[in-house]
């Protein structure tokens, strides 16, 4: 085995932000969130965004969005997002398991339309149907796309105006925004949206994710909150120490376009072989056609994902991360293009 | 301030944990337990126990509890705990938001007896009332205190004989295990129940709980269960190599002996000044009751929690940890000494 | 057998009512609650109140209990309750199956006190701890006895002053409101409460509980919650319809006081043989001892339940209602006097 | 206002119901489901199918589907429905609510096919998605068809084959029953399923649903879950008294037989009218589609539910019932070719 493109939480994390750690192994610090880094990280994302965000720092993904989503909403309250969407179809139900329907609409290139979410609080009108009360979108999405500015302040400005949450997963965020599509800053998500996520698992940190809110209702109680769903950190400070270092000279931005510029050279040696892939690619995931033949021959040297699997062909998923070898993406073109005999 | 006291959480880990992640920060590993760290780690959990384990790494206490609890009963089936019980009082009603009645009956010294639990299932008679079916105990306990062996069995065998589950919360089972009270090893804990938790965060790195599944109706479909919960970690590889390490050469043990140690230190101080403390102490938890006012003046220098609140002396808790340093609880003691005048 | 006392929901209903139905079998009416006749209802409760209370017809008391906790709470509060409240004993976990913990106190003759409330306030703290936000009261009680005017509104007060909402079980309101212990009506119970419930199947109808909010946050989008937890009625017309038959020239007062004479009848023959039972006794519950030997005499002629069952004598529970013939009570008495060889 | 055609629950119940109830006012039963109404009902049941089927005797639709789903699966497990399904649309949220995830699928005029539950459970392939455990459908359907007994047969060999429960939805199995495509008893809906309901409160008894379960695994402590949902009735003797009757003379099939032959006549005078409507027609539910003018003119005299609503023209739904006068639908054609000018 030569790689792995499987996926951007396979390398264990950024010695820089490991050696953090390990300076103030002994230092002593208050747990569950009441210390000084916890804090100090608050008042930095405040500072980046010009918002009053409440931070919490949570453990995974989906545990993430699960809890945040079952705040916002009663049980006969529910989730709008695309078809594709990682609540929808990649949480072996937590959102549902933790009491609410999720709505689903199609999206374009893996992204939610104001027209989407209009047709589904259309189509809910009385008591005998849930009522829509909040918009999810991830970005970068699924598809490694990336919504523009103009996107987002149509979906906040529609989600205002409906009274509806606007809350963005931000699994990959840093991935969206060192893309070349994207036409804004943190400060903007915070600026167009209820609530967001702030990845670190993805981005380098051994774990750990960042979940800002900015809504009042959402915020209340919601200490209380994350201990109920079994989301509260003991040592919440660790998680605090590496995003601090994240967030110091733009590091979670050179993770990003690391990752990023990875994926654009995989994607530059495909476009040369003609392999056909998922337009339009900004971010680090790349999702590309190849026969079986050709992939099981792949199989032995890297490992990917197989995304979607047909009978002679099939989609795979390749992955680049803060960590990727670039020259791996040049190896791995060259034995495709072997393989191909091109 | 000179030292903190609050609990054995508050230190990030020890270095050479710390220093195993930074060797291998670049390493390519798969994600959600499926890689060969918590493989190893399963196995050596096995090789340890003569048992037939399975491993699940989690990020918290009350997430492990709630989790396992969750998978065990029906909304109809409830978990019998003492009322000192976490489960009980300091989990934010995590047992119950996620569905399970906690059935309560006074401890001796914090333990749970087999009288208490016949007294629950005698008065539990018909579908008005919920099944008792999960006896929850925590070793060493919320007071400190220790089960002895022929303690646990008999809970153990009531619980066969009855058809309930038995879990035990190891948030501090390394604590008790090194206590001079417990008769017994890791692998009597595997032996005499259906499963229990291995604490990390309380033993010295950075994060991380290992749950271990004995009875086969709760391993099934357990991946699933604990994805849909919030629970799975990405990076699952990265808690296996700290709990790898804690698990060589007894470090887990090395950890606790010394947090105990440093605790009989402090208690044979107490004891010759004359403060009152509860007993017995064998783990890394001592409560003793002061003076209001000396505990105001023993808060200019020292943290630690006050534990039950009181007109005019209140009791206070200290903990002692993995990386305490013994002079300085040599120094509490003094400290103390000038504050009472002896 | 002659006779059974074993509770109040054993006929089927007063055919008075039975017969407003048949007389109306073929009348063509709204379903789910929008009908006149549930319209008519509420009007009539807000007459009879004047409350601006809101009415939602369900099928049965602890699905009510259940709904309108589960509306009041988030899974991070709790109710407040007696430790024999039915809530906690006898729902099968109901309201913790919906994800709400219920903190207990002793009572005093089954009558919460606003003692008990301001202890569980006082231990509940901080976010590693639930917060109390609901006081929860039958009354009658499940020890049939009553509370006091001044009881209720020092709970209430309570309850305004520290943020709480006081909910009132009223599965047997009718009764409470029919004794002789009762110096406040129905509009007493609307005044000083932010939600009650007026049972009917305990007092002449079919089935149905008239679930009455007052607090405008607990009426937000009742209909979407009470349809998403299963508790809406399609003929919500029908229990309609019967209610108010029974608000209609005191109807439910005259079975409820019906029931009550009853009762004491009972307990003035218990009284005249010397047999031991719980004061107060204002309503249509008896709870009397007597040895094993007499009650296995008494069964072969009655029915009635077993409540605390002992080696040599119980506790039996006689219960009287709107159709209980008062012939049947004097034999009753006549029976155990021969036994008891009196 | 001439006539209402909105549904088949407006009308309160068949007088010869009533006049049972009426008669035993007063009669004595045990409550809770252990009385000898309820115990005949399920004894008959049996005999119908030669199943061993066990009764539980719910109030609502929804509350019936919300408590079966839930004690057949772990958060973590989904339904598999068509896009229009009860479940999926009009029940708020229930199902969801409960904990559990609908997978949805296009059917056939509103029909689940093999093909369609193939499909999603090729889809679900790892611990990342939920894992699909049970089929749902309802007979007749949202649409107003009927399966046929090879569709039926074919759907439950395929969840016997794939280890899933087959659940049918019968709030009109009767209807369904009656129809001129079924060709199968009642007998059969309990061979090819693992539990099913029977509707009672769109077959002409004033409240009530008889869920019957055959396989084991759902059957267990199904007395408990019932009670902690909230579905427990405390008479469901009465509900019993009223289902006996239904099943005596076969009641049930001459209500629905009733409801379908008035459904067939409007059908009649909708073709001679040349009016589109949704084929095919079988049951009691008929959707038609005109012109919002003239849906705005028979709204004067006749009540009905639009279906889906148009800027020109609306589909509009006619259902009729076990109460349906056949005059009024003769006069609603009537009407109708007035309004139409035909």
């Amino acid at each position: 085995m030569k790689y792995s493109f499987r996926n951007d939480y396979g390398e264990i994390g950024n010695p820089e932000i490991i050696k953090i750690l390990l300076e103030s192994a002994y230092e002593q610090t208050p747990g569950y969130g009441l210390d000084p880094y916890t804090k100090a990280l608050e008042i930095k994302f405040r500072e980046l965004t010009k918002e009053d965000l409440n931070l919490y720092l949570v453990s995974a993904g989906t545990q993430t969005n699960m809890i945040l989503i079952d705040k916002a909403l009663e049980n006969y309250e529910a989730v709008i997002a695309v078809d594709t969407g990682h609540v929808n179809v990649h949480e072996t139900g937590a959102i549902e398991g933790s009491g609410h329907k999720i709505l689903i609409t199609p999206g374009i290139d893996g992204k939610l339309t104001p027209e989407g979410v209009l047709k589904i609080l259309e189509e809910h009108v009385d008591f005998h149907m849930v009522i829509p009360k909040l918009v999810y979108i991830s970005n970068s999405t699924e598809l490694g796309t990336v919504y523009r500015l103009e996107e987002i302040q149509a979906l906040y400005r529609l989600c205002q105006e409906k009274g509806l949450y606007f809350y963005i997963d931000g699994a990959r965020l840093a991935s969206a925004l060192a893309s070349s599509v994207a036409n804004y800053t943190l400060a903007d998500i915070a600026k167009y949206s209820d609530a967001f996520y702030f990845g670190g698992t993805k981005n380098g940190i051994l774990y750990g994710e960042a979940l800002l809110i900015k809504n009042k209702q959402l915020k209340e109680n919601f200490h209380y909150h994350l201990k109920n769903k079994g989301g509260m950190l003991a040592k919440s400070y660790v998680v605090a120490k590496m995003f601090l270092r994240l967030l110091e000279d733009d590091l979670y931005l050179k993770h990003a376009r690391h990752a990023n510029y990875c994926a654009e050279q995989l994607i530059k040696g495909l476009d040369l072989l003609a392999v056909p892939h998922l337009p339009p690619n900004h971010t680090n995931q790349i999702f590309l056609t190849l026969s079986n033949e050709t992939i099981a021959r792949l199989s032995e040297d890297y490992k990917f994902d197989i995304w979607s699997p047909g009978k002679k062909e099939s989609m795979i998923r390749l992955v680049t991360s803060w960590a990727t070898d670039i020259k791996m993406c040049e190896e791995f073109i060259l034995d495709l293009k072997k393989i191909l005999n091109k």
